[in-house]
């Protein structure tokens, strides 16, 4: 990463990463076609064999990544060292301004029985709406002279921020991931840590006390208690103005922490090709996030995930019609419909620019990448091969 | 490395590599055809079909090297920890015997206005013989004890050489590389390296009145100060007696650094053939280089890289006759004619041995090796790989 912040240059040239999330999958028992291969995408194929295509891995082969892993890597940024604490991922994702001092811990209202135990980690999935109404009920505690500042997220989810010192987020979760249990009683990992964990566990004993009445949202688990990490920029690295098109909050959070701008865009996949359209001439990099694949993926319907990427197909002309220096076309991971969640198995990677050096692919699916040009590869590779066609790196070495 | 020293044995077994330098390209727009694809190399695809091949990144995925990273990658050293500065290869590579305590820069006799502001970064390209007169003048001057060397390159490139002291290379060029601007004032980029700063200038300063007369090389540029650096040797690595055969300067330097002895040779590829027959008795690894390639490629001369390519391809018949143990054919990095200078495109290998487990390809091109059996793989493994099937490798553990 040092290497590419030294020989990285500004320029006129343009790239597009378009992430269609959990883009892998894995052959229908029916029909022995993936999900990619099962639709029908003939201007991700016109692009394919006028490109260069292969296979990445998000973090290394084996490794099921989450969504800032494998959205970190290809960004270029090693994903295991830079690993980011779930509650920080939510809060940048809802355009929280967190404080470098800041707690903060992601938050799922839940049910539990009279005895105590789980009996739904997210209560229903309770409107997002009602989310805000409970919210109000808990922010704004002060426990230890520290205040809790609770916001909504989405559904179920919230974030409950720690302010008021500087404070250690080395402390375990609530929320053991199980139905059945009680929520754990968090505990410090560091000596530290101490006065968060016991500010925790008094916010979790009110918050209970509070909510009691609101069934199904009557407790509440918290998980991924972290602070802000400090990352260079992409500005910094690579010298770009960068730009980030996503309709969910997550993705959002993550390109924030990057240091890339994120564009206002409405939730469709038309949206957020329009909104790539009109900023096109103030940005030099995009990044462009789909992302009802994956939740195609997650929920196992197969011919759902099958039907966004014709969509993604659909949409690829207008992308396409601006004439971009450099196309990359991938996912964070791999979410195949058979498996209901992410997955290990190398992500398809499409990269087109006129200067890419063709492979023989002429179709854009996992079978055909095997055989691309790129080979098999580090995700984290992705944008020194981007900025290599954008023309946008010097050389190394005399 | 130190993996590979500590297993390597010698043995009578011989090695060539033979470097082709920007031997990897890109696809003619007419035809759709890479120069090593355009180039008719009977004998390298028959090379191809009883050998190995593969595609390798000198540095890594979208790093575009100069040569001295995307030599030594092929001689099994690490091209980024092993950065060596410009002054010292140019020094090494005219067979100027550096001392450790020198300083080294590489100097441009370049052309000024009575401005004083750079018109020509090389003087028009002064002749060699005018060069060598203009760096007598300057040579031998004593400034604050210390002695400033000066050697001529090649056309307008000379060294100089700052001697008697235990000196610090950490000060910036004098070259900006650009026109219209005078020549920078050198500055030292540490405490220690004040004293080389201020003679260096003080040099700058008498050489402009020395040369007021000589129009067009009426001043220097000086860049890349640097001292010897201290690698270990190829002997010492792979217990090799290691012959390197070069007719440009900067590859017998680079060979030099790495330990191995420069042979003399023609400038011919048939002088640089003959001279591996010559000498073949008397080493057991052979470096053999060919530039022709790489500056048909610089000037975007598509049709002399193909005839330069059909040249080597046409000399191969005598290297393959002396049945050398194990043949490497590759480049040190792509230089696509279309692009008139280096690229990241990864670079076609070819290995042959008796040993080397031949796969289905038949043809020595950039599409034919993305399916070999070598994969895509970093030029660093490239030794080992030649080592091993020269059986000069020992297992590793028990």
């Amino acid at each position: 990463m040092e290497l590419i912040e030294s020989i990285s240059r500004s320029s006129s040239t343009k790239i597009i990463l378009l992430v269609v999330d959990g883009l892998g999958g894995l052959p229908h028992p029916g029909t022995g076609k993936t999900e990619l291969e099962t639709a029908k995408t003939l201007n991700l194929d016109n692009l394919a064999a006028q490109g260069i295509c292969g296979l990445s891995d998000p973090v290394s082969p084996g490794i099921t990544p989450g969504s800032a892993p494998g959205h970190l890597a290809l960004f270029g940024y090693d994903p295991v060292s830079c690993n980011i604490g779930r509650g920080v991922l939510e809060a940048v994702g809802i355009d929280f301004d967190l404080q470098p001092a800041d707690v903060v811990a992601r938050g799922n209202f839940c049910t539990v029985d009279e005895a105590g135990l789980i009996t739904d980690r997210r209560a229903g999935r309770i409107s997002t709406e009602k989310c805000a109404e409970l919210c109000q009920l808990l922010d704004g505690l002060v426990i230890e002279n520290i205040r809790i500042l609770v916001r909504p997220v989405m559904e179920h989810r919230f974030i409950a921020v720690f302010r008021g010192g500087d404070l250690s987020p080395e402390v375990t979760d609530s929320d053991s991931q199980e139905l059945g249990v009680t929520p754990k009683v968090i505990t410090a990992l560091s000596q530290e840590a101490n006065s968060v964990a016991g500010i925790a566990n008094q916010f979790v004993a009110q918050a209970k006390t509070t909510l009691a009445e609101y069934l199904p949202a009557n407790m509440v688990l918290l998980r991924g208690f972290s602070k802000r990490p400090h990352f260079p920029t992409m500005g910094e690295i690579y010298k770009l103005r960068p730009a980030a098109i996503a309709s969910y909050p997550m993705y959002r959070g993550l390109a924030r922490l990057v240091g890339m701008e994120v564009l206002e865009t409405g939730t469709s996949i038309e949206d957020e090709f329009m909104t790539l359209t009109r900023n096109y001439s103030d940005y030099d990099f995009f990044f462009l996030h789909i992302k009802g694949t994956d939740s195609a993926g997650e929920d196992g319907d197969f011919e759902q995930k099958v039907r966004i990427i014709e969509q993604v197909d659909d949409a690829l002309p207008e992308l396409i019609s601006i004439q971009p220096d450099v196309i990359v076309v991938t996912g964070d991971h791999s979410t195949p419909a058979l498996l209901k969640g992410h997955s290990w198995h190398p992500v398809p990677v499409l990269l087109y620019s006129k200067w890419c050096r063709p492979d023989r692919v002429s179709e854009f699916s996992e079978s055909a990448c095997i055989l691309g040009g790129l080979g098999r590869f580090p995700a984290t590779q992705i944008m020194p091969l981007a900025m290599a066609n954008a023309l946008k790196l010097t050389k190394f070495g005399a």
